[in-house]
């Protein structure tokens, strides 16, 4: 079911995604995960001030009391914030997940950062230190692979040896970069891991008070580009859901059997047939300086 | 270029691929990697005789002399075959690659052995034990990635580490099983590594002389189903060709040019970013008896 939204407000207050859904298949707001760069142009740090925490959301009742909303609609939130390290200093790009009694359970912390273009975040964001949890929910257990670490399918492995069921990838990226691959990604990763993944794009562009430039050729510039939308939930067996709008803002709501993941694991053996082992060893020997590529002439 | 066929030997007579093409993006002799299954129903062994040997073709002259198709065509041959051991006695699935001089180069044994209903290869087949060869021809650097190794994640990217620029992947697959997949894994592994990937099914279907059966609930049958052809070829940045017919052989001509591979990998940096030694240590930890899944109640 694909929900238009006009009033993001709306999100949080409608039935449909009330008793037991998850918030992240929200086309803006599960996405927003930092969108601001400034890496050059003005010498000023990178603006990091637009992490929101929708998990600190209320709703104010007329006598005044403010009720969490992830208890008022028993809804497991999955939050994109900017988190700074108190004791080190470092920006994470981190996903917090809140349960639907109100609990944060715990936060993952983006593995892969991009170098691509005006999406360098490399200037501001470390490397994730905090490996593949899933979050055991109520509802299923989850994972969040966050936005760049959709292009990498090591990624998509461990969130699955580690045992999610659903995987969301909250993303932020435009077109004209991203466009062509993204209905093959998060598709391919439900496949090859036998989960769920919800792909998952935020909408429009923001214009930014000072200019910037990747240094491309182009002149400098205070947007991105138009960040496409189309969010699209995968079943493991390949099938998918439509995309929301590329245009507006939107609520997928999608009821997910994840019985689902053992049934096509047990058809195709994916997981079975894989041959772990084999490639802890390539991979090993891979990362060494001494690695010599296996080559024949 | 797709062009169609009705003689499947014109293709090695065929102007169009002589001069530095690779044969492998055939719809159907390239694909032929050991089509006949029985593995239950009649007790004998399972028919293991149609591997072929493309590579050992011959052009006869007017004289009677016999020029080896490679060397006539300038061209390098990916060729399927059925493989005994002499010393073990183990049936290895192989693809043997031999170069535009006729000189067999090596050859790669399939990493990964489906156990998929009546597509169950693993009562005569084992896992291969020859890694993840690139072979270095003068086109170019390929490797083969055999059939079902296409729905493995860490095939595709070792066969990346170790330098390919094209991965070829001749497969028999059928209708009703694979083909919601079809169109989105071997683009993917184009995506994540960086190469060029042609994925290669046959056409049509066979008629076995024995019946045969997985013991899934439907009666016992002489053919698998219809193998749905279907071939295209991914460019690294996701474009692909068209694909072949489903129904008719056919004979793709592409010409791939190999600077795109680092154009792509510069643009993206998914190999810079991919932080390979964190995943060795995952994996390794993963295989180990005493792994445990990082999950938060």
């Amino acid at each position: 079911m694909v929900v238009p939204l006009c009033d993001r407000s709306e999100i949080f207050h409608s039935p449909a995604i009330a008793n037991g859904y998850f918030t992240c298949a929200i086309n803006r707001v599960g996405s927003e995960t930092f969108p601001n760069q400034f890496t050059s142009g003005d010498g000023k740090p990178a603006h990091t001030e637009f992490g929101h925490f929708y998990g600190s959301s209320y709703i104010t009742a007329p006598n005044g009391t403010r009720t969490p909303l992830c208890i008022k609609y028993n809804m497991v939130i999955v939050s994109p914030i900017l988190e700074r390290d108190d004791v080190t200093d470092i920006i994470w790009n981190t996903a917090v997940v809140i349960n639907n009694h109100g609990r944060v359970m715990g936060k993952h912390r983006k593995n892969h950062i991009p170098r691509v273009g005006d999406f360098n975040e490399s200037t501001y964001y470390f490397e994730g230190n905090t490996g593949h949890p899933v979050f055991e929910t109520e509802f299923g257990r989850i994972a969040i692979n966050i936005c760049y670490g959709r292009h990498h399918p090591l990624n998509w492995l461990m969130f699955g040896l580690n045992g999610a069921e659903i995987v969301f990838n909250p993303s932020a990226t435009i077109t004209g970069l991203s466009e062509p691959l993204w209905g093959i990604e998060a598709r391919n990763a439900a496949i090859a891991n036998g989960y769920f993944t919800c792909a998952i794009n935020r909408v429009g562009s923001e214009t930014f008070p000072n200019q910037f430039t990747s240094g491309d050729g182009k002149p400098a510039h205070t947007q991105f580009g138009h960040f496409y939308g189309s969010s699209y939930i995968t079943a493991p067996n390949g099938t998918r859901t439509p995309g929301l709008s590329r245009i507006k803002d939107g609520l997928l709501v999608a009821e997910l059997d994840l019985n689902l993941n053992r049934q096509v694991k047990d058809v195709w053996g994916f997981q079975m047939t894989q041959r772990l082992p084999m490639y802890a060893e390539s991979l090993t020997q891979a990362s060494q300086l001494s690695f010599e590529p296996q080559r024949i002439k």
